[in-house]
C-alpha cells in the first residue's frame, strides 16, 4: 500500500475573491478575431466598428399607399374644393420609373417605392379619389410628408455598432441593411475539462460500488456553452500525478479546467502540476462554497483548479472561469443571471473577510435560504432558485433584509 | 399597366393584444418529444418527469480527509487525552477495501471514499496524529459527523426535475448523476421564413435603384434561434400572388412567417392567402407598431402575417410568434428580456385602446423614449437599450412615472 500522509499542507495565502478577479482582468485579453457570416453572428461580439458605408435608405421611398405629388400643388385642397392632378403612372416597390413629376401631376405610388424627381410628398390614398386618369386631392399635405428621406434610418459614416457589442438580432438586421454581409467577431473560446477523480464513472457506464457518476463535465459544459464557449471533454482522468500532467499538457484549449484533486491533500496533485508547468497564481480563495479553487497559467492560457465537490465546481464556474471567457470574448464580465430583489425570510450567517454564495429559494415568505450546507449536494442548484452574494466585509444578513438574487 | 386599386380595404375586425394572444394559447400545444443525449440538451424543455431510479450517494462517502472511527470509540479524546486507535488501512475514492471497522479502530480515508461499515464518522486529519500503526483521536466526535449519509443529494423515487423544466447547466449535472444519459425534450420548432417584396435583395447582392437590402430575415432568424427554434429562409419571394401561394404551401414548417404584403392595399396578398389555404384567425391588432400583424392556421400550423416594416416585424415577433414558439416547447410565454425600473425622462403619448411598444434609451436622467415613430427605422432598434410597453387602457405615461424596461 503507498503510504499518504492526509496532513494537510495548508494554504500558502488565500486571495479575495475581488483581488483573484482582479489578476484574471489585467492578465486576459480578447482572443484573435474570425471573420463570419451575418447568419451565425447571432450573441457574437463584434470585434470591429461598424461604420456604414452607404446611406439607409439610399433613396427617398414612400412609407405609405397613397399618389405623389409636389406639396404646392395641394395647398387649399379639402373635401368641398377637390384639386385635380394627372395621374402619371405607378410606382411600385422596387421598380423604377423613368418619370419626373411637373406641375399638377401626381404619381400612384405604394410603401416603399422611390419618390420620383419632382414629387416631394405622398398623399394617402384615404385623402384622394382617382377618377379617370386624375387623382384628386382632399387634403393639402406638407413637404415630405410620408417619404422616407435617404439616410433617415443610417447615414453613410454613421457608426452603426460599436466593437465589443454582443450582437442582438436586430443587430444583424441592421449589418445586412447596411451590406455587411459578414463581420469580424472575437473567436469563441475553446476550454478543455480535465475531470480527475479515481471515483468517477462516465454518464451510462455501470456503478461500482464507491463509484459515482461524473456529474461535473456536464454542467461545466453546460455553462461554458452558455457563455459562448466550447467545451472539450477529454476523459476523465484517474488520480495519479503523471497522468494528469499528461493530460494537462496534451491540452490546446483557450482555457483548461481540472476538477479535483485541486486542494492541498495527499492525492491533489493539480496545483503541483500547474506550479511545475507554469505558474500558480491563486490556490484557495475567501469564499464560500470553493475555497479550494484556484488558478494559473500555462503560458498564456490560464487553468483553472476547480473542486470536484458539484456545488464548488459550479460556483468556481461562475466566480472565475466565466469572466475568463467573457473577458476572452471582448466583454465585461457579468454573471449571465437575471437579477431581482427581495426580502429574506430567513438570516443567513457569514463571516467577515469571506464571500459566501448562497443557494435561496424564491418562496410566497420571501428569499429562503436553503438548509444545506455541503457543497456535495448538487440538487441544491436545482431545488434552488438562485442565489445571493454575501459581501466579504459581512457578518451575515438578517430576516426581512433586502437582497438581490441572482436567478437560475 | 396593371391597374391596382390603391383603396384601403380597412380591417374588418382588430384585435386586442391579449385577445389574440389568448388565441395562440389555446390552439398551441407543445410539439411531440424526442430523445437526445444529455450533452446536447442544454436549455431543451423536459418532456418528462425525471424520477430518481437510486441513491446518490449510494454508499455512505466521506466528506473530508482524515480517519473513519467508530464515534464512541472517541468519546473523551483531547489534546490532552489522545485516544489511540489501531490503523486497519487506507480507503480512497473509487477504491473499495475489503474491512470492517471494529473496537477502537479506524482507517485512513479520503473525501469521497466510501466509509466502511463499522466506521460511523470521520475525524479530520487536523485532529489527529498518526504515529506508527496508531492514530491519536484529539477530538471526540458525534456519529456521521463528515459523512455523506446514502441519498444525502438525492433519494430513489424522488421527483428530480419537472416536465416542462429547461433545462440548466446544473440540471445536466443532476441527470448525470442519477443515470439518465439520455432525455425527451420538446422537439425544437422549425420556422419557415418567407420574405416577400419586389424592392428586396438578399444582404451582399448588387443594390440597385429603388432595391434594399433584406434585414428581416436576418433579424427574424435570430430572434428565432433566440428561443430555441430552427429557422429556415426561403429566399424572397416577388410581390405575386401565385408565387407567394406556391412558396406558402411548400413550407413543412412547424410555424410559418411572411413578411410583407400583410396589410389591406392592394398588393397585400398574404392575407388572402391564408384565408385560401386555411383561416385567417386575427388580421390587425390594436398595437403600435405592427397593427397590420395577423395570425391564422394551416391546418395546425400556425402562420404569422409580419409587416415588412423592420421595427413592426421585431414587434410582431415578440408579440405573437415569440409566445407561440415557447409554447410549442412546453413552456409559459415570456419575453426573452432582463427587466428593469426606471423613471420616464419624458411623457409618452399613446390612446387608450391600443398598446403600444415604445423604443428607450436608458440615460442618466431617466428612460428615454427615442424620438422616433417611424416603423421603418430600424436602427432605433440597435440604438434603444429596450422597450416601454403602454398597457392598452392608458392614454400614455407622465414625465417621472416609474415604468418596466425590457432590455434588449
Amino acid at each position: 500500500m503507498k503510504h499518504h500522509d492526509v496532513r494537510m499542507r495548508g494554504f500558502a495565502t488565500r486571495h479575495d475573491v475581488d483581488e483573484a478577479l482582479a489578476i484574471l482582468r489585467a492578465r486576459i485579453a480578447p482572443l484573435a478575431s474570425e471573420s463570419i457570416p451575418l447568419d451565425e453572428a447571432l450573441e457574437r461580439v463584434l470585434a470591429e466598428d461598424i461604420v456604414a458605408s452607404a446611406d439607409v435608405p439610399h433613396f427617398d421611398r414612400s412609407a405609405v399607399d397613397g399618389y405623389g405629388v409636389r406639396a404646392r400643388d395641394t395647398f387649399g385642397a379639402s373635401d368641398y374644393n377637390p384639386i385635380p392632378l394627372t395621374l402619371k403612372g405607378e410606382l411600385l416597390p422596387g421598380r423604377s420609373l423613368d418619370l419626373s413629376l411637373g406641375e399638377n401631376e401626381a404619381v400612384r405610388i405604394m410603401t416603399g417605392a422611390p419618390v420620383p424627381p419632382g414629387a416631394d410628398a405622398v398623399v394617402m390614398a384615404e385623402y384622394a379619389e382617382e377618377e379617370g386618369g386624375r387623382v384628386n386631392i382632399l387634403q393639402p399635405i406638407s413637404p415630405y410628408k410620408n417619404v422616407g428621406r435617404i439616410g433617415e434610418d443610417i447615414r453613410r459614416g454613421d457608426l452603426v455598432l460599436k466593437r465589443g457589442r454582443k450582437l442582438r438580432p436586430q443587430d444583424l438586421g441592421v449589418l445586412a441593411s447596411i451590406q455587411v454581409a459578414r463581420v469580424a467577431v472575437y473567436r469563441r473560446p475553446t476550454v478543455a475539462l480535465v475531470i480527475t477523480g479515481n471515483e468517477l464513472v462516465e454518464v451510462g457506464q455501470p456503478l461500482q460500488a464507491s463509484q459515482i457518476v461524473d456529474s461535473n463535465s456536464l454542467t461545466l459544459s453546460g455553462l461554458a456553452r452558455r457563455l459562448g464557449a466550447i467545451p472539450l471533454r477529454k476523459g476523465i482522468i484517474r488520480d495519479d500525478y503523471a497522468y494528469i500532467k499528461a493530460a494537462i499538457q496534451q491540452t490546446t484549449e483557450d482555457v483548461v479546467i481540472v476538477t479535483g484533486g485541486t486542494s492541498v491533500g495527499a492525492e491533489d496533485y493539480a496545483p503541483l502540476i500547474v506550479q511545475e508547468l507554469g505558474e500558480l497564481v491563486v490556490h484557495g480563495v475567501a469564499m464560500r462554497p470553493s475555497s479550494p479553487v484556484g488558478f494559473g497559467f500555462l503560458q498564456e492560457r490560464p487553468i483553472f483548479l476547480v473542486p470536484g465537490n458539484p456545488v464548488s465546481a459550479l460556483v468556481s464556474f461562475d466566480a472565475f472561469v466565466g469572466p475568463t471567457l467573457q473577458l476572452m470574448q471582448g466583454l465585461e464580465p457579468v454573471y449571465p443571471y437575471a437579477r431581482v430583489r427581495g426580502r429574506l425570510a430567513r438570516k443567513i450567517a457569514s463571516a467577515i473577510g469571506r464571500v459566501d454564495f448562497v443557494r435561496v429559494r424564491l418562496t410566497e415568505t420571501g428569499v429562503d435560504p436553503l438548509r444545506v450546507t455541503g457543497a456535495s449536494i448538487l440538487s441544491s442548484t436545482t431545488r434552488a432558485d438562485g442565489f445571493v452574494i454575501v459581501d466579504k466585509n459581512s457578518e451575515g444578513l438578517d430576516e426581512g433584509e433586502e437582497v438581490e438574487v441572482y436567478i437560475y
